[in-house]
């Protein structure tokens, strides 16, 4: 079988890259890339197919390197596809080198960064729906550990692949029984990894790794029957020099100059091959042409409306122009109105059932192909997804992540239901812009700002209704604020923003009878923070200042604030700083110090200390 | 039967009263209780053991109510019991009730806050490790409800139960086909969720959840064969009120006065029966009397080590004066070296394999029975367990977190591997400890002050060896700091934490060249933090302060800093502001502006611009 030999040729080559690449670096994982050659060799030689003159070509076949300590054989995969120059491999993990240490998409053959283990099945299979929702004749692979097949995470996305019924989707686990610290828990019990896919009601492969022929054999079949398929792939650490096959203790440590040549002498010199010749290209296929717009037609409220609402809104009408756009729940839609979208938008909407993490990784996925999508759950939720927040950030996904329910304004179900640190959640990552509307026409605007944004975007919404303060006609800029209240001798600045820019307003009220001047600035940008605007008001009103939010003392507005004004103004930061416990919302917002009476209280101490 | 009749009439009760005291508290999810009330009544009143008079009592099994939203028959339940007071049913969801709409230990039976689902399980684990390893002869039951099983949280768990052989562990899930916003993935398909417990190696039976003697036999065909085992009860949301039943968008909704006549009606009048006299007490147990020191022996060392060395030696140690130190690993412990302490006790050794969420949930089981579990990962991973944190925070769990390779200084391997984001995820819990050690001594100092601390606590660890700049003598008591250099006219107070503290000291020899004095502070403790220094050492250098932290801008010391200085310095804060990538650690220090030579920049930008 000359195809088999070619392959297993481009194996050898793979190999030797491997070893070569993290020698020259220093560091790295060269056994856990030697266990996939035969993997790789066939899924980048023979079975996939893709342009490799063009990443974004809509026919191609994606890959996910869910293993992403295994960069190495991906760069080598790409270098002996003709992709890159074979010299680059040698930059590896160089600060000024696009081939990093875990794959990203600096180089852009990457969908999605990967490295926190566990989180590639969830990135297939959103690139899989993007695929069949596009009609894309393109398949998504994705190569998994075994190790990383503990993580939950794993079998949410084996859940929604069968939920979905995605016949474009195949996984690989290469199954090379040990782990970095140990021994995995199933070794290489490949029974036990059957029993749990069959379960999850994917179909089943059983592999020798390491054998071609049964490999190409097994892909031939999954290429008739559909997926969802998983082949079980027993393989073994270090494959092909004896010194490193199945030893414990070699994860993550590349060969010095000696063992390299002991190990490179073993495989034997490389082969001289074209693999790029045996790529197969894809089949002709069109990105669709839908509407991209981000302007939709906005609603006239008349009435006191919940921002959660006001989003579900915005979000059905921009559906309706704007055919990118794509909605996930987490079982929860009737709480975030998502409900909106999906029951306009049924074939652009994706239940993701409680299953936090799945289902911002299948956001990933999808953005990786240009959709749009809105992923929207509880606030408090997304500290569950918080590692594949953290990794789209690196994927640079063009995200919308919609937190409702926040703070201590939801009330009655207490603390496990409040979104009091998602702020820090979100602030954090560099670029990520985050977004607190406070009224429904502002909540309106925070969704167009988000759909027009290229990028990570957080929007945070607020359980109970709340009066309607903007009009349809605001525009709510990223990087911007408003100045709601302004009068001459106005004595303290308040920033507030959600739910305590209304309590803030009636301070002001409060205050006025006793002819105190309240600056008030809705921060509705918690980032980029409006630090011009904010640093004018405070300076004008004698450096004083007062930030009351709905959330956690660290990393929300108070430290935004005291971080862009250091030096400048006495603040105080009124926020939740306790555990906080079921209640009424109005008697939260009392007991936790964030309501009117304490911004009252704040701007006069604030007044008689000066 | 007359048991059966007892158990039925229990079960009506319990329906009453959830009926109610939703309806007073006008939120809530009666149509969540209903479904589940035979299988209370079965748990409560005839299958577990405990004493009623004593949550603490060694030979109690422990129960966990993972459908957290459930609370309300849970506390009638406890009042059914004799454990409160009946009256004290209509304090739910009150400000100053213990009773709240999701479980907390505010009510002192609850064992870990539920009410973010899929948790419970874990947690289930953890106490059924903590009863084995303590010899109590405590079971320890979980009640999940179906939409939860879609959180891969439950499936790590599942696994964790069987590596472990939890013969005294059994899992009830409530199978009542409706989720919040819509129908389960599974709805009533029950062999779905067979298929998949088998799969991961648990004991399987199926029950109609509305059968009492059914449940009965199960139970006692469990009590004989040992677990881990599940009940997967087929059951009705809403049970036993006709218009409720099996009816979708009932969820978490209170019945207004009149419905709530019609379904009290239906049920007929609450039976009469002494309920409290079916509590089975618990077999005699006494607690172990291990050693409780935290005070252990010091290391001597004698050359540059990583604190993260430095933290598993001093863990090791620890684990020779307290028997209840249990260390938790996510296969990364040659690593974190938790290995220390594995090779030495690996009785009390707990290997989480790459399940990061599993492993904190079993870490509050297991410090729920009086354990100290150290769980230690790399610092990026801990996101992958925010939302465990989250909830171990509100169920005041003893709980000590390490976050190893922390920042860009961890080189190589790239920015899915650094902690960059792990300060925003601790410092926002209330009450919450965050210790960051700069060498060997002090991060043995930091183990020490852990141990002693009661309640959560995160030690951040680096990856690099440091040079040794304290002493054994010293000590590092939480809230403190180290003033490392101070001299007359000191210009500017360096703050600085962990790596930076030797870039700091560098730019300190640098500036001492041209006569400039900084002052440095090592503000070991990031949270709480020693403003009462900071602000002394930084009002004595002229209000000029300079903050550097390997951590992204938002949550971490910066920001804690200005908070702390507000109105009082002026401070330039060096922190890692773009996503940054693969490099070597030097380099990457410098090009994320966070290495000596902008510390001397930034010392000298505010000398000259004062």
């Amino acid at each position: 079988m000359r195809k088999a030999d070619a392959l297993q040729k481009i194996a050898a080559r793979l190999r030797i890259h491997s070893l070569r690449m993290t020698s020259q670096a220093g560091s790295g994982h060269p056994t856990t890339c030697l266990s996939m050659a035969e993997l790789a060799a066939c899924l980048f030689f023979s079975e996939m197919r893709y342009n490799f003159r063009d990443p974004e070509d809509w026919g191609n076949d994606e890959f996910v390197l869910s293993k992403g300590h295994a960069a190495p054989i991906l760069w080598a995969a790409y270098a002996e596809a003709g992709i890159i120059p074979e010299a680059e491999l040698m930059d590896l993990r160089k600060i000024s080198s696009r081939l990093e240490g875990h794959p990203t998409p600096r180089m852009n053959w990457v969908k999605a960064a990967t490295g926190s283990l566990g989180q590639g099945l969830s990135v297939g299979v959103g690139l899989a729906l993007a695929q069949r929702l596009g009609r894309s004749p393109g398949r998504t692979f994705v190569l998994l550990g075994d190790g990383e097949c503990a993580e939950g995470s794993v079998w949410e996305a084996a859940n929604a692949a069968v939920h979905f019924g995605l016949k474009n989707l195949v996984a690989v686990v290469d199954i090379n029984r040990l782990g970095q610290s140990e021994a995995t828990m199933h070794g290489h019990d490949i029974a036990a990894y059957a029993r749990k896919f069959k379960a999850f009601g994917w179909a089943v492969h059983r592999v020798n790794g390491h054998d071609i022929a049964a490999i190409l054999a097994t892909f031939e079949t999954i290429r008739k029957a559909g997926g969802p398929a998983v082949i079980l792939a027993r393989t073994l650490k270090g494959k092909g020099v004896s010194f490193l096959e199945d030893r414990n203790g070699w994860h993550g440590k590349p060969l010095q100059e000696k063992d390299l040549q002991k190990a490179l002498q073993e495989i034997g010199p490389a082969p001289s091959i074209d693999a790029a010749k045996l790529v197969r290209p894809p089949r002709k296929a069109r990105r669709p042409r839908w509407n991209k717009a981000s302007n939709f037609e906005r609603t006239a409220y008349t009435e006191k409306t919940a921002t959660r609402l006001a989003y579900g809104i915005a979000l059905q009408s921009l559906g309706r122009v704007n055919g990118w756009v794509v909605a996930l729940d987490g079982d929860v839609k009737n709480s975030t109105y998502a409900d909106r979208f999906f029951d306009s938008f049924p074939e652009r909407s994706f239940q993701s059932f409680i299953a936090e993490q799945n289902m911002v990784g299948m956001g990933m996925g999808m953005s990786a192909k240009g959709f749009i999508p809105f992923v929207a759950t509880f606030a408090a939720f997304l500290s569950r997804a918080h590692d594949q927040v953290r990794m789209a950030a690196y994927s640079f996904a063009n995200l919308k992540l919609c937190g409702s329910h926040v703070g201590v304004s939801i009330g009655e179900d207490g603390p496990s239901q409040m979104g009091l640190e998602d702020l820090a959640i979100f602030r954090p990552i560099p670029g990520c812009v985050v977004l607190y509307p406070s009224d429904a026409f502002s909540a309106e605007a925070c969704v167009e700002a988000a759909a027009r944004h290229r990028g990570l975007v957080y929007i945070r919404t607020t359980r109970p209704a709340t009066p309607l303060f903007y009009s349809r006609e605001d525009t709510f800029p990223i990087g911007g604020s408003k100045v709601l209240r302004r009068g001459k001798g106005d004595a303290v600045t308040v920033i507030a923003a959600g739910i305590t820019v209304f309590e803030t307003l009636k301070a002001w009220e409060e205050l006025k009878k006793e002819r105190i001047g309240l600056r008030i600035i809705d921060a509705y940008s918690i980032q980029p923070l409006d630090k011009k605007t904010i640093t004018r008001e405070v300076a004008e009103t004698g450096g004083r200042a007062v930030v009351v939010e709905d959330h956690f003392s660290a990393g929300g507005l108070g430290e935004a604030v005291a971080a862009a004004l250091a030096g400048s103004a006495r603040i105080i930061h009124l926020c939740v700083r306790e555990l906080p416990r079921s209640g009424k919302p109005a008697e939260l917002l009392d007991t936790y110090g964030i309501s009117a009476s304490h911004i009252v209280r704040a701007a006069k101490e604030l007044i008689e200390h000066s």
